[in-house]
């Protein structure tokens, strides 16, 4: 089958085989979604070698169980063992003997085929299309600050970011109807969110000890900066990118201030699909292209690009 | 009257005029401990010039409410003005306008008198000797760790530090039933701990990725380091200390393990009171010298020493 290959921080295009894994189910493509984590592993922030893709929707055409046959589905990106402490504990997306597709020990979704256990599967509704389907994974991310923190109507609310992550979790935190701003640098990620009825402030506009809860999205040491000096005495402060290299910071203002810290990464599937489905939630604006998987190499250049969204592949 | 005077990181014992203050209680104080945060003020690494000391029992012989006359108090260190944001939302130990008792724009306990808010005064209760009621701040501040985070049996947590607050913090986990143990360097921290029945590690016996939830007591950065790789996935980070400086840390393993940090400063008296009345929590053991408040100056060099525990000091 064809495939987008990472290896030694060079892409390309060729032909693998089909995975092979009679346990689990086997998924061919219909859509995949190129992440802010598949630019990274290019660029050799983590070692990877291999397929690399792990946002997809696509069709179950073989399977263990056979009740999934013929399904479209997205899936969990983290398999876990099922046996370890984690497991046991109810983290499995913290499993120690987790594969994740695309970034970490199994091969990813840009490319024909895929295989999933079918605990990782969810059926996608008929009412949600290929293309905001394929958004169910960055969208679980950000439910699971949700999950994480208790956020509500009366909150005041700031996410520093509004790039492709940072859209989706501003579409998800206007869900609480909390007080929402935004943090926004360039004009068409503030028009993306004021067409969701979403407020921006520059950097330079952002009240400083006001905010209840900070959500960082920008991992940048400028972003955990500004979203610092925003938050109130005990408020919480959720870094939801993940930070390359070391930061720098002075601990003690956290701790005369009792704020929190909430590190933020996998979320919960079906509460995306819903948010899908109901239409709180409408990533399809973020599209800015679609091309086949034949010219992956060049749409990862574009989705790299400063200010891109989202780019899609189809095998 | 005496008091212990800071001025430009020099300490002396002087006489100043004592504090007035209608609309406060006017304390005499009994005995008064010396605190870390005492030896971090002369160490200057808070602007502060006047009477220091915030750990205090006394006699209050003044007050707008003559119902407090004669009362044997502790009292919280934080005055708030009960009209900020931060008061009007049940925070006032972060009052914007806060005074702090011998830290910030109030003089402080290392003296003859003092005068705090009636509000912030607490009856300590008869079978608590003055030598274990002037413990009740730090024990407040150590219960704080369970006013902000759920521990209980079977919760694995992990306390790095036994020194002055160490020590207190370790009893006040220890009611909670959780399996607990400490990391301690020194003999007699050891000794302390042992005799409460409470279990120590050497800093190389820790197993990393298996503690709930870890203390971080130090103040250190690497106290710091050995804490978070301590803590299992979704674990959470207590910091209770005051970092001096900048501390240099990747970020991403928060983020990818989820983990939550929490800082935490002053907390509740009336707990703190209640755990001396039962003997809960005994910090008399802790005490390692009485000085009269004339040999102040002695009595802060000899608390200065590596492995000193508590110096208590007598008008």
């Amino acid at each position: 089958m064809k495939a987008l290959w990472l290896e030694d921080r060079e892409l390309s295009v060729r032909d693998v085989p089909a995975p092979l894994c009679e346990d689990e189910a086997l998924i061919r493509v219909r859509v995949s979604g190129i992440c802010g984590t598949d630019l990274e592993l290019v660029r050799g922030y983590y070692p990877f070698t291999g397929v690399i893709g792990h946002e997809f929707v696509g069709d179950v055409v073989a399977s263990p169980d056979a009740d999934w046959l013929g399904a479209r589905v997205v899936g969990d990106i983290n398999a876990s063992c099922g046996a370890c402490e984690q497991c046991l504990a109810g983290r499995p997306t913290h499993c120690e003997a987790r594969t994740v597709l695309g970034i970490s020990e199994r091969a990813g979704a840009h490319a024909e085929y895929l295989t999933l256990p079918v605990a990782n599967l969810h059926r996608v509704p008929d009412s949600v299309s290929d293309e905001a389907a394929v958004f169910t994974e960055p969208i679980a991310a950000a439910v699971e600050i949700l999950a994480q923190v208790p956020i509500g109507p009366g909150d005041r609310v700031l996410l520093v970011g509004a790039g492709r992550l940072g859209q989706l979790i501003a579409q998800v935190l206007a869900t609480t109807g909390a007080d929402l701003a935004v943090v926004a640098r360039h004009d068409r990620q503030k028009a993306l969110l004021h067409a969701r009825g979403i407020r921006t402030l520059e950097p330079d506009g952002v009240e400083p000890r006001r905010w209840d809860v900070v959500v960082e999205a920008t991992g940048s040491p400028s972003g955990f900066g500004l979203a610092a000096a925003a938050l109130r005495p005990r408020g919480t402060l959720v870094l939801k990118s993940t930070y390359r290299g070391d930061v720098t910071l002075a601990l003690a203002p956290f701790v005369v201030d009792e704020i929190t810290i909430v590190g933020s990464r996998c979320g919960p599937f079906e509460p995306a699909l819903a948010l899908l489905e109901s239409g709180a939630v409408d990533p399809v604006p973020l599209i800015e292209a679609t091309f086949p998987l034949a010219d992956a190499v060049e749409a990862v250049r574009v989705a790299g690009e400063p200010g891109t969204m989202k780019v899609l592949l189809r095998p």
